[in-house]
């Protein structure tokens, strides 16, 4: 970029609001895995989506790539500009503001710098949830949430973050502004393009601002850590407790003995719940609109049911907030307690809810077949039929000759989760990480409708480029 | 056309599922509101995704316009072709399978041509509930209801039909097939899709297949009957009926005196279930997930509390599932009951929920600031802000006369809901109705998208030509 050029961009958001040394730019380019790579010689922090769309505008053209960038917590190096040094980062996080909420219409307007866990204590603090929650949530920016759908373990009631968004404003590459901040339930005027940008992980534009749904509190909540015998039993558990507790069942994760072997070896004030060691785990969790009382209840019958059944053989119901937050933070530790370990190989993968037990037989023959002593950890939101399909390294194995090994891993673990109608990519997209092999996979005719849709959007292809398609 | 080609579309379906005669043709030409007039000289009927390919590749190839038409229930002109009588109606009445039904995965597969009802009544056969339910289920099309992204009584706790698709199978303009028949909750593997064609009319494509969520069967269901003095009355017990039963609030509709006078008049089976005559009437139904005292109880908790603020002042709670059928009955019938009434001018708008109150009164001062004898009936789904907000001519006026103030009484009503950031086609959808008007209203950046959009999809212009935009 000749320094004309590069000064017009810097004037749009001010010097002081733009990062231009490499050491003020490095926290820009370092990715919390240590996965990617990527240079680039100039950040902007726009204030406002008049700034966004000044340099979207300069951006195409003067053919000037451009990588947007919210918390920087992806895990398929969305935010990551490539080896080039050409691309600008875009980085949001100074479009911070709650805009507006709305109590009586449910809603809260947010701008795309917004942290997660911010977005959840303003709609707390109003009387409301906003039932969008991961791993991340204190980092993460809602723009990218939404970039990436995110999905999370409040999806199983209430959705992926698609499915909490009634409008959007976004720039679009040329610098115009979609405004669709729309805080309708019902508006049939036209093509839904707001579906299009979410999901898009910035390809198409730049989300600035939505209009998010919000939800009444629950009045009483319970979580129990139950024991299993197997995948199987645990959805026959989910569907049970479907079947007793409908839209209150909020919460229904998987996790093997190894997860909590790993969690309480590694991660500080975690420890195992049961006294005896047991093959598999869920950690559910009942909400009830009504009362404690209700979710207690609710929680009680389906238990005293599955324990009868012999689907449960043990469990630990929460005796309080704090122990439920014990039961919680042993599940959310669960990914970072895999790097101790050693080398993980690890999938993002989604197939039928009702397949989860023979995909998982399946796919340990095959991964077994491969490296007789790996050490599988899948576990997630069986409810969604999303699993984080992990592998961490045999004891003792070299962790970069084990790593070499997802050239074959990746693709049997995948193959078996194409037969099985399922995703390559559930919740956490494509990204840089599986542009390829998503051009392999995916529906020609949707691959060619995707590759229309980028090309009039950004016929400049100066947004985020190279990820996704 | 000539023969040859009309000849050569005519051998894709077989000569005996063309309509040819105009005698043939003519119920696909006549709109039960007669409302709209449309001619053509040919109707194909195809068997299978196959046929509907190899139609819009001769139809793309030879500029041929293709009108696709489904139950032909729709209130805005969308399946009627235009007067040049160039255009192929494209009936997909007889790909009416259900391809599939999933009860572990809660999921049907079902063909576009799929009547609604009998998309309900197979997934009740199975022991699921398809919560989609509108006027039109027993002839209406399930490829039509997405098209048109209907919306009807069941979209307050279920979501309008977009938010019950998992998957579709869709043939572009160019006979390509799309398949996304997908049956994943988790998917991130690039641009959605699926929301583009859902809502698009058949402007883009012809939706040919869908997947479709199913849900527990309630396990309980109560309906009332309650009479209200205001619309901010009908808010107040909508938003506390919300916080005391949540999800279990299955429908709110809302009613004014002259609806339920008309319905009792004009409708055979209708009778005021009141002895008393009150200004507003609400139909609230509460389901449970769990028994049938649970739906009772919430019921008769919230009415107890809303009879002592003094919100609700009368009112009949069903006795009987044929009782709960009546009152359902009144509410259906209030499109009908207008009918004999003379000339009606209809609005389908929605505002934000907790507006209503406000853009009701703001509405009747404009109505009647044009025809002070004008009687207003405004019902519908209060709980999603939506309206059907229809104006009755003065009891003796001319018909025709009336009518003919639509041209000022339609522009009044819209540009309040303007105001109020609300929509002027909630769930009727464009058509050819209101396609010069979504020209004026929407935001000039999201038309330029759609247009781009279409032009992309449909190149030569052949699908359902000057309907949306």
């Amino acid at each position: 970029m000749n320094d004309n050029l590069r000064e017009k961009f810097i004037a749009i958001v001010g010097a002081k609001n733009a990062r231009v040394s490499q050491d003020d730019i490095a926290p820009y380019l370092h990715e919390w895995r240590d996965r990617w790579e990527g240079k680039s010689d100039l950040v902007l922090l726009p204030a406002n989506t008049q700034e966004v769309s000044q340099i979207l505008a300069l951006a195409t053209e003067t053919k000037t790539p451009v990588v947007p960038q919210g918390g920087h917590t992806g895990l398929v190096g969305g935010g990551m500009p490539d080896m080039s040094g050409d691309a600008i980062i875009l980085a949001t996080g100074r479009m911070n503001k709650v805009r507006n909420i709305d109590t009586a219409g449910n809603t809260i307007t947010v701008e795309a710098g917004c942290i997660l866990q911010s977005v959840q204590e303003a709609a707390d603090e109003a009387g409301k949830l906003f039932p969008l929650s991961l791993g991340a949530q204190g980092s993460c920016q809602i723009g990218g949430n939404l970039s990436s759908n995110a999905g999370g373990t409040g999806a199983l009631a209430y959705g992926v973050a698609r499915d909490l968004v009634l409008g959007l404003e976004v720039v679009l590459p040329t610098g115009e502004i979609l405004n669709d901040l729309n805080a309708l339930k019902k508006d049939n005027t036209g093509y839904n393009l707001r579906h299009l940008f979410i999901g898009a992980e910035g390809t198409l534009g730049i989300i600035t601002a939505a209009v998010l749904k919000l939800f009444p509190k629950p009045k009483g909540q319970v979580t129990a850590f139950l024991a299993l015998e197997t995948p199987a039993a645990a959805l026959e558990l989910f569907q049970t407790a479907r079947d007793f507790a409908g839209q209150s069942l909020t919460a229904f994760e998987l996790m093997p003995r190894l997860g909590v072997e790993f969690t309480s070896k590694h991660v500080d004030g975690v420890r195992d719940p049961l006294t005896e060691p047991y093959p598999w785990y869920v950690l559910i969790e009942v909400s009830s609109g009504e009362s404690e009382a209700h979710a207690q209840s609710l929680l009680e019958n389906l238990l005293e049911n599955q324990m009868e059944a012999g689907i449960v053989i043990d469990g630990a119901v929460a005796a309080s907030v704090s122990q439920s937050k014990e039961f919680w933070h042993l599940r959310e530790a669960m990914s970072e307690s895999q790097k101790p370990e050693g080398g993980s190989i690890k999938h993002d993968i989604s197939v039928p809810v009702h397949a989860i037990p023979s995909f998982m037989q399946d796919a340990e023959k095959a991964v077994l077949a491969i490296e007789p002593n790996a050490r599988i950890c899948a576990f997630g939101h069986l409810g969604d039929g999303n699993l984080h399909y992990n592998i961490s390294q045999p004891v003792g194995a070299d962790k970069q000759e084990f790593l070499a090994m997802d050239a074959v891993i990746t693709p049997a673990v995948h193959a078996l989760v194409l037969n099985y109608n399922g995703s390559i990519s559930a919740e956490h997209g494509i990204g840089q990480m599986k542009r390829d092999e998503l051009a392999e996979v995916k529906d020609p005719v949707a691959l060619d409708l995707m590759r229309r849709i980028k090309a009039n959007f950004d016929p400049a292809g100066i947004m985020n480029p190279n990820k996704v398609i």
